[in-house]
């Protein structure tokens, strides 16, 4: 466990260096996220950079004002330079899914509005194919329960995601499914698929969107960029 | 509008005589509902009827339990026998444009989820092709002005849906974008490309969801039915 916050650290720190004075920045959510604001907001500080974050969650939006980043809603920034976030599982095309924290509505918002967006992650993140983290999808609460069946009747093992009894409410207002897939053979049919049922709002499989993962490790990191696959 | 009044009232009538005694029923939302719940009230008063309605919006939730009709949340209903509804346009085909008034999320998943569903109008929503209503998409306020920029860029003349100055927030906590198309050429593709876009919760095209439309007259009703159309 120690390893896997260092290595998060280290991916963070290295992201932090990527940003540029006067850049519009989308900041993500998660524990590596984390590392990465602790990071950016020391430079901030140090090299009285003047940036501007967009935020993909309640969450980081505290925390960035928290460390003194300027926070702006997405709607008021002309532009996203360059988005850092995590993800909780990442295949070798770079394509990965995200949701574990509930955030990944906002996040993907965020991400198809930024020029370069780039992911952070530990090593245990990193596998062959999609499916062994579960997928969220976020449904709207109203007839859940039909959506849910429906799901299990198409063999996509869905658990409702609870806490406390209660369904977890994300900060849009809806609940969040978990698909338990073990691996996902298809993935673009499958989003095609989640994107068409009625009461379904997003999924998180986020397809061919990251340009680049920082991928700590112990001592530094190691770099994969969509160029880097296409050779 | 006296016509139309009284076109609407025929097609309520109609409709509330197709509910039987037992079943589950999906009720709609809208002016034209309102004259089915007036008389299907009038009809479980009078014959005592043993039926459970399941809402579509908070607006008929509260006037079919002001009328004394038993309501249940959908999640609740093991199946929904018979859904009631109105549309804001059909063409002849029995697809539609329905969100007028905002329900259409909330009215899609109890269609959905519904054995039989039938369409009450008046005649004035008849078209030969689906457009010259404005096509409503409910929307995530989280960067919403990217996502109408978007529908702007791609000619689909989006006006964000204000009341008193301020977005309309839907049932669910959403925003509106109307897309005032005047006619929709390929419905299917378009529905396609709304699903597909991130912060697009759901849409206002309903396509081969109607089984049946009544149509109101101002001394009595025309039925259209999917099975006249493949005649």
């Amino acid at each position: 466990m120690e390893n896997i916050n260092r290595e998060k650290e280290q991916a963070g720190i290295a992201a932090a260096q990527l940003v540029k004075d006067g850049m519009t920045v989308g900041l993500g959510t998660g524990s590596t996220v984390a590392y990465f604001l602790d990071a950016l907001a020391a430079r901030v500080k140090r090299e009285q950079l003047n940036i501007i974050g967009v935020t993909t969650s309640f969450k980081t939006a505290a925390r960035a004002a928290a460390l003194g980043i300027e926070i702006v809603d997405i709607d008021d920034a002309p532009t996203i330079d360059l988005t850092i976030d995590g993800a909780d599982e990442i295949d070798v095309q770079l394509n990965g899914i995200k949701g574990g924290g509930a955030a990944f509505l906002m996040e993907k918002i965020v991400a198809k509005n930024s020029k370069r967006i780039v992911w952070i992650v530990d090593q245990q993140k990193v596998h062959l194919d999609l499916g062994s983290f579960p997928l969220p999808v976020e449904i709207v609460p109203f007839g859940h329960g039909k959506l849910v069946a429906e799901f299990a009747q198409q063999q996509l093992h869905p658990v409702l995601r609870v806490q406390a009894g209660q369904p977890v409410v994300t900060d849009m207002g809806h609940y969040i499914v978990d698909l338990h897939l073990k691996i996902i053979d298809q993935p673009y049919e499958l989003g095609r698929y989640l994107d068409s049922r009625v009461g379904v709002v997003e999924h998180g499989l986020f397809l061919n969107i990251a340009d680049e993962v920082i991928v700590g490790r112990e001592n530094g990191t190691e770099i994969l960029t969509r160029q880097s696959l296409q050779k």
